[in-house]
């Protein structure tokens, strides 16, 4: 059984504790948050205690595990904590927006052997995984081509884009990272187009909402990210890979299998699933499973801190081609 | 090069001779029709002569073939006076809507090594085709289960009605061939359920609109025809079989591929192909094709006059069931 | 919080014990089974109490509710004594294999306000579901045909066989409710074909495993059943509707959206959901979710003792068909 | 009716002799090529006469239009001699693979109303042109991205490749054009990435077989075209286009309807349709009658000489990015 203390009771931190209390081997014991009073129903509702301070929950022995799910810009300091408490860390994605401090978070840890998974999701989505399983069982042959839409339906409020650090940086270092799984070789090109079309309020932060980016690896595999946050139609999650000897794809998902056919149109089918909890809820809860086991097992991480690093990387360089206009190679 | 008289210059006689003259191996040579004006004007538009009587066509013994697209009760007469003048027949279904005279027919041809293909039109659909092609190579092991959808998109109009026949014996007949062409045994029971809940004019003439047919070989094979004539989405037209080793269906037809994705639906499709004659184009090309080849090449008819007459023969069974409301036994 | 004594914790008791314990209102005091040691098994695992006896049981006062899921010959006296001790009962189906039993069971209880669900789970998948409301609210206009298939992936077991009352009491009995369910109109005459195709021990145990069942309604609405028990590609649940305005689907479902384009085949998927427990899934948890729900608030039940009643009934006529080779008028 | 005169009785030029003759309003009379046995060959088939030179064909006072599907290092010198002749010309892309010739070209004729039409056939696909009409009819407000996807079955002969102009010229263009259609602004930027990955002689060339391009126009309006030369499972060409209310999608085009349902795999289907001829038969047609409409009627070009220019220009500021690493702003 693995203890758990979680960090941060937003959106995001009561659905991995919603998930992480229905897994078998995971318990939750303390919840910290800046809010009190999120912190105190979060607890209350699953039986833990509400932490008064992050280092009371590290200090208690009987914690395994770390769970970050705060706002980024606490990412480092937390992890570096767990990390130096002993504490297995599970953290949402991005580590941080600058790769400085991520740098010097590494460096501060890296010869404690730390156990940090990033909280890459998209790497556990059943169809995602089979997808990425298949091709690492030579299903097509060589990777050549991967195309990845990943469509928001709503722009989100300016509070959250004002501590996002950009489109790229939040929405497509998702994309980043599932274009690494599934290229099976490491990007070292990107070229970059974005723009503000859809909102004023996404202009006035000089921040985008529409961006296509183009990825090479040392290999000449290529990649196509293309991100939109106002998909009307709902929260478009694909993927597409083209190797040697064949094609995959991982389509959207729905709530019903239900199709109407009237006079104007046949086959049409419900609305995709609408946001991120509903479309990986299975994928969250692949994650924690992930996460448990692999500390349990004492097994490498299956989402390293370097794949957050890694992510991070590719947004720097895709700003860089948005400033240069030119494909930027990415640094080391 | 065949060259054909045409019997019936109404629409279904004017679609085959338009796609007659398409065939690279067929020429249309006389047009007959009661209404002079209809056969004359079918007859300039392909550079054919107007015949003033079946007679006129038949003494030409540069005419091959004849292709009898007339009302129904003309079939059984024209069949024989053309197998009389040593010509090759194509005859819309069906030969007749009386078991008496069809068996007459036949009695008064079948010395004469005749020459008939029926018009089962749906035998030549590609997707229907390759169904059938795929059973018969034993892809799915032995049939099992075969499952008809036919519905029209609106109720024929009254004169229409009044000469069919009955929906049994007009709409269906085309199910029951399908359904032999499909389960590779010959059925032997029938039973019928069948209503007029569309349509008061279909009420005043005893006819029905909403069927659904069961049919059992003797080797125990199940066939069901479901039929319905105001599908407001469309000709529906599809067929499933159920073997031993896998599920072969043809699904229906649109003029494009375009899906539409919007707040309330996803993936929504065109209308369907409207009715017969685009839904089966390329069905009815081919048919010509098949009989021109089987006529040049002297080989046994694709459709012979025994496929409508068992046709004829599962109708009529229906109806028994219909009266007596017992699961009918087919007369030989 | 409903706390419930189970009853049977053989394979499908023991599904429904999980699903119980996960939902928030409901609780899992006792376990009862004829076999000690899975009765023990189920209660240690969801920390409740194995019951020596029914008795022990029903004594419980405690007990707000009893879930029977054991063999089929019980159902009714459990059903009998759970009513007399004043709890609610959520029953699998079917309520018996025996009209007269059916009858002698409501005589007992219908004066004691009886508080009987009947675990017709197919009504409560979210899908089907979609599919019914949309034809409640009017979307279609008026119900004309249902066509339900429904292919189980294998025969069962000879033992499972012998109790199972045949294959339309056992199978066809969920697609019997599921047309009652979508006709929106009560079923009047039953026609029915049946067979012994796929083995030889179903031959031997005079049972069917491929039939076709026609239903018809009072107003004239058809429902056609497809049966089959080795659907090698999966456990194949599917229905259509088709209505004046339009037709509405509920498709099989799959794990993931995988789709796999090679040389030979495109738009491959993955087989479909194996069997009714990974199927059904969502609908048995929300089948315990509507049995709470009603309970709790005193409102009729999602589904009667007389919709169990109903589905034997349309199963008697379709053997008095099989028998007789007639449609058969649903008796009272 | 509009008299043609055909140069080049190659592959494409001999499709295009077999749609034009099946025209209403067209007719062949003359075919010119450098091979005379191609020319006479093709000219027999369809009853048209075989000319010795262009010159011959130009001179007939009876020719209205010149079909060119040459060479492509011939179609400026022979658009000219047409355009001088008073002829309407259909034209096969591309215009030249060099723009200097291709604004030469214009230059010589700009005064003498020239009728010359552009044969980028996929504008007239069903698919596609439905999906561009309900762009304009405004469906889904602005178009924000569209998104390509071209590929080939196979990498052409060396012999092909050498005189294509390299991909970006020789497929892409066509693309490029796709993108202007259905962007509805003028891309003014491109950035590129371009492989060989498949095949030894693409690299011996120089030439690329895997590439992806993003388009941007002045609007902010995106695009990214995805091309790959040995696609196992077909000739893949979709489109897809985001706008502010919805999305429009054409999918890739399959001979039959056929589903395959086995213990592996579920609703496989056939391989979509192999090549051009074979995908785009209905877009020449239409290419065909809309050229022939626009001659007799006196109206503007549907694919304009500036549509050619257009693309040859996207074509060349590809290459552009390429050697430089840049994103290239589209010369005027």
């Amino acid at each position: 059984m693995l203890r758990f203390a979680l960090f941060g009771a937003g959106r995001i931190g009561r659905m991995h504790a919603d998930n992480l209390v229905k897994h078998p081997k995971a318990a939750l014991a303390w919840v910290y948050d800046v809010v009190e009073a999120s912190a105190g129903e979060v607890a209350k509702r699953h039986g833990a205690e509400r932490a008064s301070s992050v280092g009371e929950a590290l200090a208690d022995p009987a914690v395994d595990a770390v769970l970050i799910a705060s706002s980024t810009d606490t990412h480092v300091d937390l992890i570096q904590a767990a990390v130096e408490a002993g504490k297995a860390v599970l953290c949402e994605k991005p580590i941080d927006l600058d790769i400085g401090r991520v740098d010097a978070c590494w460096a501060a840890i890296r010869d404690r052997n730390p156990r940090v998974m990033l909280g890459f999701n998209r790497r556990f989505d059943p169809s995602f995984k089979a997808v990425r399983d298949a091709c690492q069982a030579g299903e097509i042959g060589a990777v050549r081509q991967v195309q990845i839409t990943s469509r928001d339906p709503e722009v989100p409020s300016v509070a959250y884009m004002k501590a996002a650090g950009g489109l790229l940086r939040d929405m497509t270092i998702h994309d980043f990272d599932l274009a690494r799984y599934l290229l099976g070789e490491e990007p070292v090109r990107v070229a970059c187009f974005a723009q503000a079309l859809i909102a004023q309020e996404v202009r006035d932060l000089d921040d985008h909402d529409t961006a296509m980016v183009l990825l090479e690896t040392a290999g000449g595999r290529q990649a196509c990210i293309t991100n939109y946050r106002r998909a009307v139609y709902g929260y478009d999650q694909r993927i597409e890979i083209v190797g040697e000897t064949g094609m995959l794809k991982a389509e959207n998902r729905r709530p019903t299998t239900v199709e109407r056919w009237t006079k104007d149109r046949t086959e049409a089918k419900d609305p995709i699933l609408h946001f991120f909890i509903e479309r990986y809820q299975e994928a969250y809860n692949a994650e924690i499973g992930a996460f448990v086991e692999a500390v349990e097992a004492g097994a490498p991480m299956p989402v390293t801190f370097e794949d957050g690093r890694r992510a991070l990387l590719l947004a720097n360089a895709a700003y860089e081609s948005l400033r240069t206009g030119a494909a930027v190679t990415v640094e080391e």
